[in-house]
């Protein structure tokens, strides 16, 4: 393969093309894990070897000299890159079927090349480029928008739609703070900067975001923004559409630049219609997001409820009451048997019976206390039991480690995977159900036991999301064995009047549910509004409009 | 004029056409507001008498026998009204330029006609009806779609476009409480539905919506949701854009059912689109809004500060640290000055120097009393002093009055208008300043002093609403008096940075803006919505979209 310079492995994503995240942290199964494994599911957990980056069969680059040539002239040599490194590690996302692809010692797909833009000028000349590409007689390119490479749901499949090339587009050179309103509390972000990073910068400030999603530590501003991602303290701080005050998107037909004020009554809300455009209206290069003082005072709370119907209750208390927890979550009886919520203590004895509740509050200490106070009696009346600080810090600690034991039980031999949705509150018990028996039904059918463990991971005054993780052993193809389920988990889902997905997004994998989701109409209006940014078509086909 | 039998009078619109409200309701000016005027602006106060309904010579119906016998066959011909006081009541909003020109003698411009659907079935046949009219021999049939008829924007202007006709579209007889869902705190209104009515069909279940803008007594759910409504207690219980859940949307090319979920991450949040689009993609009927428990305590406290700036300071402190008041709003020196928060004790003792807050609090008991507490200690260590809770009642009181008294100001001799607008908290003095000067400036020009006074009227995180009310001397013709104070306005807006309108919405009046509010490309994505939804192009020509 291509040996990069030192100055292109620094433009290199940090995850490994066939795993998520940082490969220093990658941990194997503990005893406890392999133990369950055995016993619920009969996977023996001899763990399969990864298929290594340098001895993957790459399909060869599409894109034309000429077309790079010119590319790289926009960008500079240096940040347009044809190599099978910069490619693979740009080839897709970290959903459970990208990573059983991966371990196909076939010929494997990637985007024909990376670019790596430095402004929204250089943005605008490829777009242009690209744009003009279709009627070129080297083929034309699409383009698919990279940032942290952490999409679940096919958001980065190299997707060449009409045109004879795609190259990934990788947003990670804008990282700048572009501005700091410290009086009005925003903050304009560049697309590019990781979670970690847009918090160190603000940190330096005295200034917090408060957006902590499971990808927080690898997925970016702009894919925040492009997903309509939501983060584990969304109680508190809202979803990151709610902390959008502001932001740029550069489309082939010019730029956008939306939110003159916090809110305003001039028209439909178009923030709104940006947020969420996965990358096919345009790109989003800035954003504008409402930030706070780095909070003084925290305080934790983990409850026990005897069952879920009854947590559900009384979180759903919590936040109609408006007690104002920053971080609220519940996890079912199956979840808090096997432990999943604290993930170091995965197998071992179980923290508590029934289901287990997790609190968190941030804020002035005066804040924390009356926050948490309410919360507490509310709780307590709803008939939680408290179970002290010391699982709800457990959890935080653990909060981002879910994907790397993933990773490691599809090495074993088991199929792993999460999906989520969100409905009303009243609609919470008959769509678990539904889709606990979908999933249960369809592996089933396959030949293994599955474990379906759920949690409410977000809540509102009307509703909430529920967030699932599978777990089952792979039989025959794993990849037509995941698709069935999660297939009829979807189906599922729109059979109750839910939502296809409540922060992961569409990409390629949810698309073909868009049509139930917002009917033919408002697939029309999509396609409206993309004909009128990408009248080329370049960005990102086959993802999120049907 | 026509006499309407008693069935068609239960169809007309409450207010008069020429002013605002129940006309039982209006009331003369106190001696002390004539004395302030006297004193102040050299208006003597000399009443002229309202041109009455009856003496109004009404440009002719120009809808066709042809066309308005099809159009009674759809909705029965009870509910197809081309008699000139229905036609009348229809013929625009409320503003002040609204109300100079019904004060002309000349012929006055209506709507043809007068169309009241009683299903969303008819309302598709209509758009139907009207979309193919385009190409009829009788001519094409523009609609404006009419809610409680309190545009104060020009939104209901009868403007014909290129079409030969426009109908007024009242949608009073879509009045359902089409569900409750009493877990989930949702539910499902009719479009027709005023603030009142709506509050009414939801109390008698125990819950409540908590929208009360200016216009609450008048202005209906759909008019809500078209025009991105701010309501009084916006602080708690958020924007009209907040409250809603789901909507249908009743347009020419189909129906557009949208919200799955309290909130979900397939793809742009089209709900914000149909939000604010003011009646030029279609119909709103229904809207699914979150509600709550009619709150069990309430409590009030208003507050001295010695200046603007500090009241800002505090109000801004408030609610970045999420204190939770469910009211929270603050006058400047001049409006304090004048007691125009408490409409009833305008002209008499001074509640305070300086400037008047008032803050309310609404909820469970202990709900109230925390956000009280933590709100007092916020509001004290801002340099606060309490006034106690006398004038805070004094304002709920009085909330609804101040169009009344625009109306008797105008009668008067005297000009006055409110504008209004948003922007972040760190720009709130330049944008101040600005508009003030710009007011100031441009009607002592034409000849006349001018109170301008100012609230902030809804607080966010990251800044808050502007409102502005403007008291000055009739001058020359005062309907081009006020248009080149309210452009000279609006101008200092656009120039500083603020959005043309924070809860007013656009209409006809602030359309001139909207290249400036969301670009010429943002403009252009209105418009490919708009080609989608209504390709005839028969809705609200000549509104929003520029």
């Amino acid at each position: 393969m291509t040996r990069p310079d030192d100055q292109q492995t620094a433009m290199l994503p940090p995850m490994k093309w066939n795993a998520w995240g940082d490969p220093a942290a990658a941990t194997p199964l503990s005893d406890g894990i392999r133990a369950l494994l055995k016993q619920a599911l009969g996977v023996d957990g001899a763990t399969t070897p990864d298929l290594e980056a340098q001895d993957v069969e790459l399909r060869p680059s599409a894109l034309t000299d000429a077309h790079s040539d010119r590319l790289a002239q926009i960008v500079g040599a240096a940040y347009c890159r044809v190599d099978d490194q910069a490619r693979l590690l740009r080839a897709g996302g970290k959903s459970t079927l990208d990573l059983l692809r991966r371990k196909d010692s076939g010929v494997q797909d990637a985007p024909d090349a990376v670019l790596l833009p430095g402004s929204d000028d250089e943005i605008a000349a490829i777009l242009r480029y690209c744009s003009d590409s279709a009627g070129r007689r080297e083929g034309g390119i699409a383009i698919v928008p990279f940032g942290g490479g952490t999409s679940v749901v096919g958001g980065l499949d190299p997707i060449r739609g009409d045109f004879s090339a795609v190259v990934s587009l990788d947003l990670r050179r804008l990282t700048e703070l572009h501005s700091l309103d410290e009086v009005s509390g925003e903050a304009e972000l560049g697309a590019g900067l990781t979670g970690p990073e847009a918090e160190r910068l603000l940190a330096e400030r005295g200034f917090s975001l408060g957006h902590f999603p499971q990808s927080f530590q690898f997925a970016t501003i702009g894919g925040f923004a492009a997903t309509r991602s939501s983060g584990q303290d969304s109680a508190g701080y809202g979803r990151f559409n709610d902390m959008v005050r502001g932001l740029r998107t550069v489309t082939p037909a010019g730029v956008l630049d939306l939110g003159r004020a916090p809110e305003s009554a001039a028209g439909p809300d178009l923030r709104q219609l940006m947020i969420g455009s996965e990358g096919v209206f345009g790109i989003i290069t800035r954003v504008r997001v409402k930030v706070h003082p780095v909070p003084a005072a925290t305080s934790y709370e983990a409850w026990s409820f005897p069952d879920f119907a009854t947590g559900a209750d009384a979180l759903r208390a919590v936040v109609q009451t408006g007690a104002g927890p920053t971080v609220i979550r519940l996890s079912d009886e199956a979840e808090t048997g096997v432990n999943l919520a604290t993930t170091e203590r995965i197998g071992e004895q179980q923290i508590t019976g029934g289901c287990l509740a997790i609190t968190a509050f941030e804020g002035s200490q005066a804040h924390v206390e009356s926050r948490h106070a309410e919360t507490r009696a509310v709780m307590q009346a709803a008939g939680g039991t408290s179970l002290g600080e010391a699982p709800a810090r457990a959890w935080e600690h653990g909060r981002f480690n879910a994907p790397y034991l993933r990773d490691s039980l599809l090495a074993a031999g088991a199929l792993c995977e999460t999906l989520e949705t969100a409905t009303n509150w009243s609609n919470v018990p008959a769509l678990k159900a539904a889709v606990t028996e979908a999933l249960t039904k369809s592996l089933g059918e396959s030949g293994t036991p599955a474990l379906v463990l759920c949690h409410i991971s977000h809540v509102y005054p009307t509703g909430a999301s529920l967030y699932f993780t599978v777990v089952a052993g792979q039989r025959g193809n794993p990849i037509e064995q995941w698709h069935k389920a999660k297939t009829a988990a979807s189906e599922a889902m729109m059979r109750t009047g839910a939502t296809i997905t409540h922060h992961h997004a569409v990409g390629a994998d949810h698309r073909p549910w868009m049509r139930d989701e917002i009917g033919d109409l408002g697939v029309e209006v999509l396609r409206a509004v993309k004909t009128t940014l990408d009248p080329a078509g370049i960005l990102n086909p086959g993802k999120l409009i049907p």
